[in-house]
């Protein structure tokens, strides 16, 4: 089943991966499904049972951790973590397709589809919903099972249903104190209107 | 492993269905799992990794995403959207069965087993978590991540955890506006007691 | 691909289990993946997509439902239920392993690595998610779709995101009454402290 693209590229024995786009070093795990015309960069982490779609695109040394679905329409940046079970949406008032009432919304992807952005280096926690339609900052943290209806600014946390901002992120991950210093490794950032940079 | 039941069935080759009970045109796909004794109807869409369980009904064109687990004691109608990870539940104080105190309980369906059931129209957003013994109702729309604790009226928007009412969606998915009209189809509905119902 | 350790272990042909630690009489459902240093007990039921990881302890005569992950660092102590969709997790601080800023980090399991234990007779409802570090106490209650940030006492029944305590269960899973009495099968209760023990 498990065709490899690339003789760098492990695929486990029950996965099934139909994509051409698959970079060097990426492993795919059991009974996770890429489909064609999924792009995965290289040295990913495609764990179990795991669902790729064609359209989407994930980037360089990203984690998806096991069940994760990633849509047509969703990009995902170099070097994030996507949590265990994390779930992303593509549409903002599905309704089955098979419903006549909606035939027409369906039949071209400009009338429903709306796509996820997750910039560089952010981590989802487990099982947290990304709304349709949203960018996910650089280093952000989204807590375990929140849910994101909003734009998450650069390196901030949020968490709850729905999530709300409650503190800031290093690029380690680990949260700033309140002098906006990383008590792991010391890094230091300053807030510039409302985003939060580098100090110096 | 695909064992299909009809010839307009299509079963993935790495899907298991076990049920003679599958609609002509229904799809099954990768790594889901139909048991024997669940009952889909026609033109169904039974996404990766899905399982339906023995006792489980599902009715015609219903699009039910990846991941979902449908439980016997469910019950979904035509046309209804379950969409990625949806949780469906069958019993509201589970233990486990190998729990000496408990095996009196679990030795007839009467004493632990509650029913759900969706009406057709409705959609259940990525993520929601529905509790026993509930209705949705016709055209609803469960909001992404919603816990559901309580019956949903026919075309109420619910979201949170747990779960409100906040507004109310047109058949077409879209919410209504302060009038009580869809922006997109332009149907019309006015509330009689609590219950939305078509204008004219 | 199942490769049974005991003459009396199930696996589904369909699952991977790499384990040679599984207890008798224990069952292991369709497209589930034990891996080799999982230890799981007697008498469970390992049910459709579960994984089990290397490092990961389950008990005797414990229901781990469908798509539930049990990680390495987690221990489940005897006849506890783990509902659907369950999320557990163990780093508190999650980031890709491909950011060079953490490469130290995960150098070490010391350094990210936190453990979570559940206690006998616990149930966990329904896509709960479980953060890293806490215990689940003996016989208590985790609603359906609760984020649970903090340790959870013998019998307590937490809900919501963030979790909080609403009432008390019997060891048999029902709520008690406001005499801390079960009204399904009588079992008195008292508190002594902040904890609930048995009344005789």
């Amino acid at each position: 089943m498990g065709n490899a693209v690339d003789s760098t590229v492990y695929v486990h024995p029950t996965a099934v991966c139909e994509s051409q786009n698959v970079g060097q070093g990426t492993r795919i795990w059991a009974f996770a499904h890429v489909l064609d015309g999924a792009v995965i960069g290289r040295g990913c982490n495609i764990c179990d049972h795991v669902y790729v779609e064609g359209g989407a695109r994930i980037g360089d040394r990203v984690t998806v951790k096991n069940r994760v679905m990633v849509w047509e329409g969703v990009t995902i940046e170099d070097t994030v973590f996507i949590g265990p079970g994390v779930i992303f949406t593509n549409d903002r008032y599905p309704r089955s397709r098979g419903l006549p009432e909606v035939v027409g919304r369906y039949g071209h992807k400009e009338s429903w589809l709306v796509t996820t952005t997750v910039r560089r280096g952010a981590s989802i926690g487990a099982g947290a919903i990304i709304l349709a339609g949203l960018t996910i900052g650089r280093y952000a943290s989204i807590g375990a099972g929140a849910v994101v209806t909003h734009d998450v600014p650069d390196h901030r946390v949020v968490v709850g249903n729905p999530a709300r901002g409650i503190r800031w992120a290093c690029i380690c991950g680990v949260p700033l104190d309140g002098n906006l210093c990383c008590p792991r490794c010391k890094r230091r950032f300053r807030l510039q209107a409302d985003t939060l940079v580098a100090a110096e």
